[in-house]
């Protein structure tokens, strides 16, 4: 690999020949080959968004020169439509407030500027990556207003899976309305529910999920940017602090607004800690829909079988036919690595000193990175299991007849106590309450069928009395 | 101790003669002596309020004999009252999803009720714990409704700390908004900044905090009362749901309304989720603030020592006429017991099976706890730390007039690049930026004193420009 | 209530009247109203273990009056014998470091001694909680210590209850030897296994859990008292520092030891963060196991039901005759507070600063918690639930002649894929492999039983093969 | 993309037509693009180790045609030497308990050797990915196997980083060893200490951390390979399970051994637990480490500045001249992502179900991605920041000379009370103890000076008595 040599106020850096960013990248990357990963694409995009909106901003106040302004705007340009990915190298473990991320962004950006100028790679004239393409900014809030942006774009490429989420759970619940079944607490017999109800109560629960990320948005979408090194504003004109904050909501479609304490909105990583708390309480709800799709389709033969999922792989390398929850277990793992984000987005957040939280690049590493793998395996869920689950209607059925819970709806009639012994003895001698009830003379044959009657148990009202409305 | 012999549907059990209680509480007691601690109040009273709204709605139904009913009702008051506190006694870690805490209630109202209706303790007739005062009910939906009614009373208990707090960060604002020193970022010299925009950005923190406490409570409104065993409201008549919740938000005060769909609001805990997420949220930000006033009065002579907060008590048993920043330590140590709680409830609410979460009783003991110590904590630290703070000007000041992060100024003017070797030299020499600016001729003495003035740095605007905002 | 007036460096304190404690743990009940809770009483016990060796060794070193040391040696055992224990009153949340508590025990000390020499409380004469309670010691190297102590002492009351469930475990391991049914991998069909296979690799598991907690116990032995307030020594002297550890090592009977770097062994909260990671790893065994018998006791009708657990009270108040496995269910919650003790542990343990890691209380808070919910749970466990476990044989055995799982004894002789096949039609049909390989005859009758006789599928080697060992 | 068709259990399947994977490959390639990521290297090698070492133990045993072994054996040896590495491709987020990535590499290294043996891919023949390579295997044992394989492997790396942490730690506290300092507690002034003590401590306490990860690793070494599908051992020979063992020790020169329990080592995730354990101790001392970097590095101006850490890179893209802990602060972010690999790798260890843990793919990934930032990270941390640290002795002197801490030397000449009150003066007035007590007059001369002398206060022993040590 040949070499340029370049200058930065520590003194001279190796850049490679061919490479757009310099001298502090170069250093970053020598400095933290920590995880050998690079930065999510969509962190990328914002801050280079952000450049592209300070450019202009810093045109229309007159303080950058527009053929050096527009020149950064092309530049831009080019780096959203994907021309410098390779360029983007600083690992997300870096320095503290990524400060290595905006200089690798300001650099590639003045490089390209400066060719389109006329100039040379490492020149860093007539375009300066701080003079110029940083103007008006520090990484300190150039960072934080990235990481608004690209949460909530990744945020929009999740809603769509979430809704389908909710459809494909509603389509089901609908399907599996009148299968009837015996529902279950504490994994022991319960009294009579419908299989689509409980498709039909998690499409509810995955509703709230989605609204429970809407609700932390706001917080996204109120801006730090134009506070500067502390917020205070510092070197960016109150002008600028407008013009940047439209030029982003322009550029991103998104209802973009000026934070009303900069210094706040700089230091205060709270937003983040509710869309990453919002995410984990999807996750959790993830979990419990995956483990009870995982239960319900246990078996073949040996588990509870009411519902089969589709098959998608074979299941085993040992055991042929075998065929796994493999969808489920996968959102599982996905949902567990969500709450762990969640779990360094806090240890992080809390660690804020002073006017700075310098842990940014590590909430922003575990924040987009929840977001990418439930943007992706969300559908997926769908796709590969949901869409394809069917019903075993005669062994719900079954199920549903034998239940010991049944036992619930004497207990209007004949008490607690004396529906406690039917249900006794059926535990004990594998009898079904019908047969005991019958045997016992409880209660009439006309009125044990009345109560008995399974489809009306699964809505409110006292079984076998007329005026349940 | 002597004891009367009740019967359950297991057999036998020796129940403490003087106890309100009966034999399923005798059980749990002996059954789950885990943590020694005891319900919370909230919880209790929580569930006091279903029992007597569940019986006001079953006697308007007309399904409650309202000779037992106006029982119950008075004994219910009688329990508000505090009458009965001593025989709460479930341990909180108990049977899963809280049977025994809601037969807790159940047995007491019960046994209270027969007395007012003059009977005695362990008859259970007239009124009967699982036939009338859990009529319509069962603990799959009570206890969920429970622990929404008594979160949502701390809340109510926690709000006014908050708002104080606010109130108290914000007058500190006010009071040192003249306060010049220099900013700190990675507790680096920064750029200038006002003391008071400090406690202003905290201020406006917690304000933020708390309305992320708001966002997470219409959630906790939405009951599931009703849905009885499995959400599907088997044996709890429509017209008694609509009639409980209104009896419920009646007595409590709250907008408390219906569940769309009580299925999923009886299994998804996502609602206790979502507030222990919020809390989990202030802590963030408590330590946060709390450990920036801990280094920001650290000292007194080998600190930062730029404010003082009052001292509460003596500091050490060694070392004499030390003094702690006690109320912030304990404030951190209350915003870590929160995170942790978060990381219960949330293992707890994944771990929920099919119609039910048996985690129920974790959830409730770690939420309860956590809003606890914080309507405990956050008065505290206003009265014993905020309100006391005191500032050392002339330090602050002179902090700013050293600080290396005053090169910034100087940037707009002579470039990034050399405005850094001022820095450099400064920073090796110990000599002040004014200094070797002046020395360097770099600027004119009167531009100079222009974008040094400290007041306009704290401001939007490129120092000595004419035209900022 | 009726008050003295105590004087300490910050001015005059009202205690009440009756109070052994003094002005400083007065201001701190005033100052800490956070949990209602009070210490755990093995961290009490600990600390006036620490006070009454400490006495001994500055006696033995002759820093020490035997006339006051002797007093407060006596007032230490009337403390251990219960006599004060309704004045240990401060908060577990509380100043950092713990301050509060160690003053609390100091003044208690020495009033009591001051008592017993003639004097009253409140006159700190002849005896002084600093001077002389306290001598050669700090808050710092006390609350350490006091931990060390407390959490040995609960590990001990521990260690039994885990003996004892391995114990159990491996009982029904044996009793449950000769179980056959099909191992489950997936939750979905598996090759066979014995139901005892089940049990001793839980057993196992514990052993293994027990083993991890041993190994965290050194760290807890080697003491840092003596390092005062810093860990440097300063005011303690060397032969004080071997006596006062000989005496802890003779008063507990722990195998105790001097440091070797009394710096490290204060501001490390390393060995208690070793300690909670242990039960955690141990809480996470503990949920997978009661997991695992909450599934195989699913039921009675709707579940698995290879197992019934014991019924130790009524499981609903709304279904009659219900009963669930509430003990397993406790054992869960008790786990899940484990781990978010564990998460709250190590929140403090990396919060340290400098020479000190205040915030000690709430390490010992949680870490004393989960040591007093587990010594409490597990005996509860074996007791409540595994000692009454039975099993359904012929169920079991059902499971395992229709376990599509069997497939995989055919693998060696027809391969992978044509076993496959097998298993598919199997799921397909609900015929059990036997079935169809009989049909296909794609194995002589012979062969087919000799590779389908259970009993050796559940130990090493192939199917059918002789030389298997 | 050309493809070939390949047919597995559930139909024919299209993979890429150079790819060495096959069809289930390219099934979990389509159904699982979730996370974008690909395995760790560490955790293929040791896979394909056990594939050779397999091969190797069933020619031994005769169940395996040399002819076949030998190309799997030589198939291996290629794929160890990265010559496959572009075909392992499943995504770390997969199918439970990773049969995909099992059959990534069975699949890779049968159409490699049917390769040698003259045939071509996608034949699957004479060598079959099921039946040859996966011989006497399950995905079951294998994976638990190939993650403990992984995870010896990375502690290795990780050791010499940590032991050359130890060094540079305790360099400097020789290093540092007369600079005299005030010591911090709560961040407040207290009694002398060396820096080198500090330096020492930090030394000791990461040799404790390594000490603990090495008290985590027998658990790794104990493997259940040999327990194929359920850990009972079906299809694997008792010679085999005993020889694979032997070849794996060969292989990776650890000292591995057959597990006493199969069945157990295959569900319990315990081991891996205690790893991530060990490292989540290590990661919450090295917080506290790097944060104590950070503060006492705090300035050049503005903060304590007792030490100065080498300059790694420019430090703000606005403030020029700045430079920040960088490195310390990467640290700070590796250690709260091992942190959170912890709460995944914990939920997910307590989610096994009865004979196998599906979730261990997460738990792989999160514990090797510990293991990788942690190994890269350590030696940065020495080389970047330790190694250079610079003190300011003079700066540190002074500190010392106006500690108020001093004022606890007096104590045991006037007492606590008549000590804090000379303290409390010189609190309030700025002037040094020294001053105060000469003054007051409440020690001679000489007694001050040799009380005061701040050498020996940094060793154990009561200032000014002889018979210290």
């Amino acid at each position: 690999m040949t070499f340029r040599i370049e200058k930065d106020t520590l003194g001279d850096v190796q850049v490679p020949a061919g490479a757009y960013y310099g001298a502090q990248t170069a250093r970053a990357v020598a400095n933290f080959p920590l995880s050998g990963l690079r930065p999510h694409p969509a962190l990328v995009r914002a801050t280079v968004v952000i450049k592209k909106s300070a450019a202009r901003a810093n045109m229309t106040t007159g303080r950058l020169d527009p053929r050096l302004g527009e020149a950064i705007v092309r530049a831009a340009d080019e780096a959203l439509a994907g021309d410098f990915d390779p360029h983007f190298v600083v690992d997300p473990f870096q320095a503290g407030a990524g400060t290595s991320h905006n200089m690798n962004v300001n650099e590639i950006l003045a490089n390209r500027a400066n060719e389109l100028l006329g100039g040379e790679r490492g020149a860093y004239a007539p375009v300066h990556p701080n003079d110029h393409v940083n103007m008006a900014q520090s990484t300190n809030d150039v960072f934080p207003t990235a990481m608004r942006l690209a949460s909530l774009s990744l945020v929009e490429k999740l809603r769509p899976g979430l809704e389908g989420l909710v459809a494909a759970l509603r389509g089901k619940g609908r399907e599996f309305d009148a299968v009837l079944k015996s529902g279950r607490t504490h994994l022991q017999d319960a009294v009579p529910i419908r299989l689509g109800q409980e498709f039909e109560a998690w499409a509810v629960a995955m509703e709230k999920n989605l609204a429970g990320i809407d609700a932390a948005l706001p917080g996204l979408r109120e801006l730090g940017i134009g506070g500067t090194a502390v917020g205070t504003g510092m070197n960016a004109e109150a002008a600028y602090i407008d013009l940047v904050v439209a030029e982003l909501a322009r550029e991103t479609g998104f209802p973009l607004h000026r934070g009303t304490n900069l210094v706040e909105r700089m230091q205060n990583m709270d937003p983040f800690v509710a869309l990453s708390s919002a995410l984990k309480g999807l996750a959790a709800n993830l979990v419990r829909i995956a483990n009870d799709l995982r239960l319900l389709s246990s078996g073949p033969r040996t588990g509870l079988a009411e519902i089969a999922l589709p098959a998608i792989q074979p299941g085993s390398s040992i055991m042929p036919g075998k065929v796994n929850p493999s969808m489920a277990e996968a959102t599982d793992m996905v949902a567990f690595q969500v709450m762990g984000a969640d779990a360094v987005i806090t240890l992080a957040a809390q660690a804020g000193q002073l006017e700075l939280n310098v842990m940014m690049p590590v909430i922003a590493f575990n924040l987009l990175f929840s977001l990418e793998i439930l943007k992706n395996t969300v559908p997926r869920l769908v796709q590969a299991c949901i869409a394809g689950i069917t019903a075993d209607r005669e062994r719900c059925r079954r199920y549903l007849d034998q239940s010991v819970g049944l036992a619930t709806v004497l207990a209007p009639y004949v008490g607690y106590a004396a529906a406690a012994e039917v249900a006794k003895e059926s535990t004990a001698t594998g009898r079904s309450i019908r047969e005991i009830v019958e045997e016992r003379q409880l209660l009439t044959a006309d009125k044990l069928a009345e109560i008995l009657d399974p489809l009306p148990l699964t809505s409110p009202g006292v079984p076998g009395e007329k005026h349940n409305d």
